[in-house]
């Protein structure tokens, strides 16, 4: 398979190509017409630092909220119980959190810039379906353990901005899905979806976390009578949702990161060409 | 008084004045070389339709939060009671989420923009003062509120994010008043502050809009036995929660939108120059 054509834009909003065009974030850099070797080697540096830390705060919110309702809460099952509730936080904060801001940032990794952008597409598609999949699921167990219960479902806040970030995310990955990787998609569509895709995936991330937020808190006071008085369990909870807080500034912050950017100025022999060719002759 | 100096940046990032070169959002108008006067008045009449919406959306809040409090929550009072109490949510939306989006948004604005930036950096930092000082007024109304009824402060997540929000917010508009409003600050450290600030503002936004709706959800809890059941004032809780991250999706849209900043590109007489020549000097 063939990658899918770059934007036709000449310098593509944020996108590293234009670096010494439009200016680093780096004003020293900015003020040279090209950035030099050793700055492109901070930038690079300072990117794997952030990624790294991305990673890190990813996988302990990942155990942190196992930890939780594995130790503190009982544990998991599927039978209408407290404990198939026990899913709807780890697979929220697994897929809507950490796996989504995986997905999000695998553009910005450098080592993957020389090479064919097609793989990298279907793992952030991939990524963002496993996401989107574990955060139904997590919906499912909710909704599940509330049937069982005679509770009534979707009637919070919590609830109302849950709801939205997973359908906005379910609406993203299908127009993402049929804007940048159905080879029929005509390219000028793809250039007007770009920024769209691009700043929605941004907002859906802080949505998801104002929703984990506040069901974090919920949970710590509807299951802690003394959480008021900070039991161990419930610096545990709080601990979690700093974490989480500080995942999502790192990913926010890599995805704005000019520098950062994936450049798509890739060899026009690795370029998906028909359609764009097609395209330009129409116009 | 005279103006500050602009960015040394040749094309600061995002900076309206460089949309030729950098690109616009609109990859129409990117394959352009200069934007045409229909495309910029396309600009323009979109900014004023997302700016009427910002201004909208922030009175519905401070409407909503403050009918909410004064006619389903008893009203106001400083007397250690909960009437006390509803001074926290009213003071919180309008100050840190309110009174910050529209002082954020003030140098988007383009009938300001052929004008000297002096007197918008100070509307910027009085509004953002207001807000401040609107935000650390409803911390006390809720501290104040606590230690009369002898309830521990600062133990719920919501209380961790929350005081996160307003300590990052002073330390914000600290640091960005002797960074951006004291003539001898050295050129350089403004550039260097500038993105940090521009990313830090955003974060702090979306951190206090997760406070928020984290807040709202918690008090919806408490004093609404029958929340499940969604009686009128559920509905009003939950729609200010609504309308609070929509304020905030158009708040960021504005900041983040490539054609809508301002232009630094000011006449050179009205440029505040003694610190910037120096500095140059120096280099």
């Amino acid at each position: 398979m063939q990658q899918a054509a770059p934007s036709t834009s000449p310098c593509f909003p944020l996108s590293h190509r234009n670096t010494a065009e439009c200016g680093s974030e780096s004003p020293a850099e900015a003020e040279k017409d090209e950035p030099t070797g050793a700055s492109r080697m901070r930038s690079i540096v300072s990117f794997y630092i952030c990624y790294l830390l991305c990673l890190g705060l990813g996988l302990a919110c990942t155990v942190c909220v196992c930890v939780w309702n594995s130790h503190w809460r009982g544990g998991f099952a599927w039978d209408g119980s407290t404990l198939q509730f026990n899913w709807h936080p780890v697979l929220m904060v697994t897929g809507l959190i950490v796996l989504y801001g995986y997905g999000a940032v695998v553009y910005r990794v450098p080592l993957t810039w020389g090479q064919n952008k097609l793989p990298w597409k279907l793992l952030h598609a991939a990524l963002m379906l496993l996401a989107l999949v574990l955060s139904i699921v997590g919906l499912c167990a909710v909704f599940d353990f509330h049937n069982a219960k005679n509770i009534p479902n979707v009637y919070s806040l919590h609830s109302w901005i849950g709801i939205a970030a997973v359908t906005l995310f379910a609406m993203q990955w299908v127009v993402g899905m049929a804007g940048f990787l159905l080879p029929w998609t005509p390219i000028s569509l793809r250039a007007l979806l770009k920024p769209v895709h691009v700043w929605m995936g941004g907002s859906i991330l802080w949505l998801s976390i104002a929703a984990c937020i506040s069901g974090i808190n919920e949970k710590l006071f509807f299951v802690l009578p003394g959480y008021n008085k900070l039991p161990p369990e419930a610096y545990l909870g709080n601990f979690l949702g700093v974490l989480i807080v500080a995942f999502g500034l790192v990913v926010l912050k890599i995805l704005s990161h000019q520098a950062w950017q994936r450049p798509d100025s890739v060899p026009q022999d690795l370029v998906y060409s028909p359609l764009l060719q097609d395209e330009r002759e129409n116009e």
